[in-house]
């Protein structure tokens, strides 16, 4: 903050409080923030039902301003502003995911003050793991791996998206981990859909599968994708487009290493696709980074000419989505090393796995 | 917004898109609005891999642009603003939960631009509901109600909290129904803090139990609160602190109806409190509205001076809270009529239940 000229830091009830403090609390739609002054110490001002917990952080902030609900915070932000002597067109850095009603009211409160992301700049401090943090990521990773066999050695035809997410849920249960996201189940031309939302669909013998799934150990986050046909697929193109897909997945990887920037990973695995003659089908950036958050800086996209260093992890997913018949996407989670990335989980199949 | 002066408003993907159209979905960190200008039609801007399900969108919106991870939407923004004539000193409504990142880069792309809170403005549409809403919210409220009694009787010593919250969940599920939030579940001290996040403890008796639990059915909400003690309580003076939430949610009741404002019916179950000598221990506002959102406007809070109206909903839930000792809460949701409110709960116990 000081050598960027930032005056003030506003983090919510993210994980970036959870990263910076240990603690956070949904603020459902109260004021819930970590103050975080360039000079003196942080400070929370939470909702008086949240005090006892706030409090209880495990960064040893000592002050807690709680605000009532009959009184509001602006005062508390106006006294604190004072006595942190903000300057009037002061720069503060706001958290990616502080809900705009707060920082309309915010403005409201310190007219006058710049308005900054906050996410590139703590992001500093996350995007490289230390090796507690890659230990509970690769923990994640053998979690979530072990899950996607268990699953796809379960599947019958008549099975509904509904039920394998539900299925996801239980095996991760019964290993005492939790799911990182709602798990993403799409059957045949669902998959087409990236974002596909799991529904009463019944899997069909011919189906192109794809399973997006993920995992927390510890906070920390794992995610992959499977894509697998149950049985012969009704498309048969769905053999060579996983191809591409993998030989896409593969080109990112070889390339990634200390040094490279995160658009020319992006790069290596759309070229591959591009050669194929699938360019207009990968509509999205290569990976993301993950940890604490399932999706974090550094992205893997265009334009973000970022060097990689070596403790940063981020996911490898090139997808190729055909509307209305299928599609594929293979994904796996990377860390830096001194020379390259290793791959937290297991190896994609060389081939479109056919089951049955 | 003719009458007020806005000339355009952006939606996030939250319970305002989704009232508004019938769809809203998670753009995780992508830009995911819908753009309402004063005139013209309604617009979609949506990360591409989520442009089929936008397209799909139940308020026959046709018109959705797509932007891609590598051109990022600034573009897509730029165009539209000129498209629709916006002013340069615009008057925008933002959603109360559009991200911060993404309310920054609007400012950026079209400095100049005035931004408010959206909420207010679309919750005049919202608060009134309809007979087809009332019906939905009364079966999320059947639901509930059903699920508390079950789970009281089958409390046995030595349960944990997080045992109790599954269970919530599981009796849910067997109606055919989700949980509308993490079901609350507090013994003891832990009562004490309203937002309290379940964990191990184990269930004593004596303890006081704080069951803060809702279920929503076709999207639409209930959320009640039962308190109980778990064999004789510990601190006898729970019996006396049960009967003074009680008489305050009574009186909160037994004022509010239409023409009354929100912090009048705030005021009345303060008073109550107050009067018993424990009104520093009532950290929070009396209510929330409540229908497709847990939490809507409008708040029963002091400061709201919004009159009610026949057919608006929302939780009744004084509660006192005595630290390291434990809390009583007792939440029912009720709906205005022509000249009173009608709870969609069953009644509270008019004395502290001793399970046993």
């Amino acid at each position: 903050m000081t050598t960027q000229g930032y005056d003030l830091a506003i983090v919510s009830w993210t994980d970036q409080m959870r990263y910076l403090t240990g603690y956070a609390e949904n603020g459902h739609k109260r004021l819930l923030v970590l103050l975080v002054p360039v000079t003196g110490d942080p400070v929370f001002v939470v909702p008086s039902l949240n005090e006892q917990a706030a409090r209880a952080n495990r960064a040893d902030i000592e002050r807690v301003i709680p605000w009532q609900d009959s009184d509001g915070w602006s005062t508390a932000i106006l006294d604190l502003a004072h006595e942190m002597r903000l300057p009037e067109r002061a720069k503060v850095l706001v958290d990616d995911e502080l809900h705009s009603v707060h920082l309309i009211a915010f403005m409201n409160v310190l007219p006058g003050i710049q308005v900054f992301p906050a996410d590139e700049a703590i992001s500093i401090l996350r995007r490289i793991k230390t090796a507690a943090e890659l230990e509970w990521m690769q923990r994640a990773a053998d979690d979530i791996d072990a899950v996607a066999d268990e699953v796809m050695g379960a599947l019958v035809p008549g099975i509904t998206e509904k039920a394998v997410q539900q299925m996801v849920v239980d095996e991760l249960a019964a290993r005492g981990a939790e799911p990182g996201f709602t798990p993403l189940v799409c059957f045949g031309a669902n998959g087409a859909m990236p974002h596909h939302d799991s529904n009463n669909t019944a899997l069909q013998v011919g189906d192109v599968v794809v399973l997006d799934i993920g995992s927390t150990f510890n906070g920390y986050h794992s995610d992959i994708t499977r894509t697998f046909a149950f049985g012969a697929p009704a498309c048969p193109e769905a053999v060579a487009v996983y191809d591409s897909v993998l030989r896409a997945n593969h080109a990112a990887r070889a390339l990634a290493a200390p040094g490279v920037s995160c658009e020319a990973v992006d790069d290596a695995a759309r070229r591959v696709i591009t050669h194929d003659g699938f360019g207009d089908f990968f509509i999205h950036r290569t990976g993301h980074g993950i940890g604490l958050s399932g999706h974090e800086p550094p992205y893997i996209v265009k334009g973000n000419s970022l060097a990689l260093a070596p403790g940063m992890c981020f996911s490898v997913e090139p997808g190729i989505y055909l509307p209305s018949r299928f599609g594929v996407r293979i994904e796996v989670i990377v860390t830096v090393t001194e020379n390259g990335v290793k791959s937290l989980n297991v190896e994609p199949s060389p081939e479109l796995v056919i089951l049955r």
